[in-house]
């Protein structure tokens, strides 16, 4: 039985981990940290674990964190990399749900998140946790960077085109839309019902701090290809779910794309490639940790469109990481996320 | 023209006011005030009014307020207490759209509102707003108090059966449902979007303050008769509109209810008295200033049952407050709000 | 293994059916039905089900039916009661999702479904697959008629309070509401996103088809009390979820409501039961098999309010079926049901 | 007083069309027809129009027609064309909210509408209804056709760069998203709140008809510049609203943006361009007729970006049509227009 931690548990990462390690088999879960909430039933918060959950919310604590076997970072971005050190040296492996450890180029970090960085030379030894790029590297890894929600969808739809190096990547679109939890808990007047209900908008058009984090791995799928994605997010008046659709001209108007996406991803156990035209819903992968896409063609163009989908607290943040836990401790990559989505 | 001023213009019943007054010919808005917002363009918060209002958010003054021939009080409740003696004093009217002067009883507003009183001298000269029962009274008011979201659609709900004593009015029900407007543009984790979309709740179910406002309205309707009302609101994931089911024992089988709510409602500019068992929707009078209900009873049984809905904003606050400007100042009590509903 | 089938599995409970039993050990579904989707894959109507089922929607077939252990009705109203007499002579066990035996006066059942019942020689032996009343009997049984939505929240929410005799049951009052789902997957007008989105609203105001399935379920909780219930339905702009808030007079005023709710309710896997006072979510149940529950008084007030909250689709149809399922097959009752909620 | 009939009015743009036209004080509206709905009254199936409608709809009646100044068709595709010419030809001036004459190339719009069009002899003198193109043209038509609901918003944004021959105008990408209302009112499974509530997924990404009607409106805005757009609509889960997000790569990169936007929209009355990096929302329109749009660059990138949102049956429908009434009747371009947009 592993034994996890969780940092930070108040947020939507936080109860979703707890919600998807609930049903698997291998992990318990020690300890749930939270400095506003120490001495509160984590119930309390969230009822939806009333009868599945009896821990407490406590305030961190060293020793504790240091008997886990493993510790989700579950904090907002800038606050893990204080911490991971020293976890790190006592043996504990740890997965970041934040942004810390994601960009491989310190100063872009430091840039894009507006701080210093506090454990530079844990950057080089931390591996991007895409299971679908980085598998085998996941496995040993002592420290896996849980990629961000928009990241994945956009990375995943793009992966075969860049690889195989069939279209212009220098000149993507990525348009990704984003349920509000993608926001998360923390109060604020623009994430109210009443300002983003019943309304729609693009939101960081400017460029967003996934930006970096997707051009970073295209450029690693393919070191031969220059790489630039013009990236724009919106908000969707709804709770959980993104949807990117993708827009890249091709350069090789021969191949078989459809082909190409299901050979690519004919192994990988949660990502679904839909028959050529379809049109992916964000329900369809509601509560599950799939990332399904679709391809299109518009008559007469060069261009090619890939829909994908995912579940931004899923495949976008808690399912994966614990896909990634299940690699790091050989367990089946898809213990405890085997169940079907919520549709409807 | 009315010169009008608006106190605390950063909420949704502000910017409704403004809406509103844009399209209203008697009245010109001199000033809208916001010590947080003080310099900010009003159309840079709430984009809507661009091309409609270029006025700026500026910090009170009371030389300026004392200019205006009214003031509207959008202000959180227990502010306007505190500056309304001096604005009257000046000779200025003030419709106050907080709850600091709805309640007669100071030491029950005191105990639901947790404060004391600041201007309790005022109270008994200020007239509770809800022109169906008091409109000759608002006409020479220099206070109105401007009633309540919910205590707006359920006294008017309850009003024709309280008022002719035909029900057990010891013993009502009224199950409250707003839109998550009615919880204003504070930031509250709560009243997120990824907290309260796509779910559906009960809150303040052991008592709301909007209870004892709408007990004291029906006493007023008829001295006779014993009131108790169980009322009960609801969050529904929506922005605008109110509907409340109200429930009744009938002590008088014979009477005709319906013929009893269209002649009771006959000339009222905007209580609008559906047929016989329909069902009112809240979009039906969405953005408008209209009461829309209906009556219902079912087979075999005592009860009757009325639903009422309104727009929280409109008719349950900014509507009703231009309602009864327009009384104060002799113009027709529709001005300003003859535009039908946006449905869809 | 038991072997099940699904007739009619082109709605939301034969769905929802088939997600809960993706993770269920012990059943599998060897067949589901459809005229119309005949010769269609299921994962091609319900994309959620990619890679979790293969099979294709059939033409009925008597035999393949007979084959079965039990034999899930997730069809109409009206349509099951045409073909459980012969499964059941068979020797199949039958769970109908439909309204077809929940009503044991089959003249009450023919006025509110508007004609003649097909089978009524099987009214008299159908169990009402109420577990938390009938839970001996439905162990035993060959037909359960799966309880109404609704009427399961309300039933639920009312049971100890009149199974202990200590509200007037005669004038009882329970204001529904209920996520879009619970109209099914029927194309019609009102049920439109652009209908029904952004809008609240009253429905069957006048008399819904549960209001005599819950009163018989009332009846039946205590014979002694004569019982009578108002019940209102709502539409709320969501796709899951049911709220009841259910109103009843006090009788008793010394008895102590928690613990008489915690009392009766400890030993059910699926009734939860809040401290005093809280606000159930209908989200805190999204995807699960709980009723959560709490209650409420108001100061100076006879009256108990009760706030019940189900997932419409699961405690509401298919997760009552599946509880069911499991106690006629001697399975434990929480098998395929362990799952927490999805919050958010 | 204009005499104006509306064919087809229980649409969601006929119910526009009335509550535009009930505050227009220019402009009486006739008869509005619909052959199912004859003989009913419009504000039994629009309640919002209760108090602003006395009309009923009938059945369609030629002499009743030619007896108006204007006739709206707010018809399905392929209706209106059976019977324009005929109103024509007694005098009556028409605006077509359907597709019927949008497209000047006879053979491209048999393709996309699957049918033969039956009155191809006016397809050149029908004007393509967008003000902000086709201003003096629009004033003398008999016959104006108005643009679809994505075409305006994405031609409005696209106007200036095409205009100004700035972008590479063979490889622009249009991700438009639209609320419910833009699927009309038919009853289609796919549009139920309970299928699309809650999510977010492309349609019609392989192709849509809107595809050549920007194409062509762009092509006529700079008839040296090869066109080609890359047009994937989105269903947003709420009512009203469209935004699209433009993107295009510039060829020269020396041009003031934002200076050529507010110079070529400056005297529009109906285009708001935003400053620089602003994120318009699509409430921030709601209910008005205004197109509000915003720029952006991403830091080291030769794309450009616009957000443009409408109110897909204002702007995108109804509004649009009044504002070509007004034109076409030497009315102020702005009546019955004036009124902001509800916010939130």
């Amino acid at each position: 039985m592993i034994r996890a931690g969780i940092v930070g548990g108040t947020g939507y990462t936080g109860v979703e981990l707890l919600r998807l390690l609930a049903t698997h088999g291998d992990v318990e879960v020690s300890l749930i940290t939270s400095r506003a909430e120490a001495g509160q039933r984590v119930d309390e918060l969230f009822p939806s674990l009333r009868g599945h959950c009896d821990l407490m919310f406590e305030a961190p604590d060293d020793a504790r964190l240091a008997a886990c076997d493993l510790v989700f970072f579950a904090t907002p971005n800038a606050v893990a990399m204080h911490s991971v050190g020293d976890l790190l040296a006592k043996g504990v492996r740890v997965i970041d749900l934040s942004a810390d450890f994601r960009l491989q180029d310190r100063a872009v970090w430091e840039q894009w998140y507006g701080t210093e960085h506090a454990a530079p030379e844990l950057i080089g030894e931390a591996v991007y946790g895409l299971p679908e790029v980085n598998r085998d590297r996941i496995r040993d890894a002592r420290l896996v960077a849980n990629p961000g929600c928009y990241a994945t969808a956009i990375q995943l739809g793009f992966l075969p085109l860049v690889e195989a190096g069939v279209v212009d990547s220098s000149h993507l679109v990525a348009d990704g839309k984003s349920g509000a939890s993608g926001g998360g808990r923390q109060a604020r007047t623009p994430m109210l019902l009443g300002e983003s209900g019943e309304s729609f908008k693009t939101y960081a058009a400017s460029g967003h701090r996934h930006g970096p984090e997707i051009e970073q791995g295209l450029r690693l799928m393919n070191p031969d290809a220059p790489v630039q994605v013009t990236f724009v997010p919106h908000l969707v008046p709804m709770v959980r779910g993104i949807e990117a659709t993708l827009y890249a001209r091709l350069t090789d108007s021969a191949r078989d794309l459809q082909a190409l996406y299901e050979a690519r991803f004919r192994d990988e156990p949660f990502v679904d490639v839909m028959p050529w035209g379809s049109h992916p819903e964000t329900r369809s992968v509601r509560g599950g940790n799939t990332c399904r896409m679709a391809l299109h063609q518009q008559p007469g163009q060069a261009a090619v469109i890939v829909s994908s989908v995912i579940d931004n607290l899923v495949k976008g943040a808690s399912g994966q990481a614990i896909q990634n836990m299940n690699l790091m401790f050989g367990l089946d990559e898809r213990a405890g996320l085997r169940a079907p989505a919520l549709l409807p």
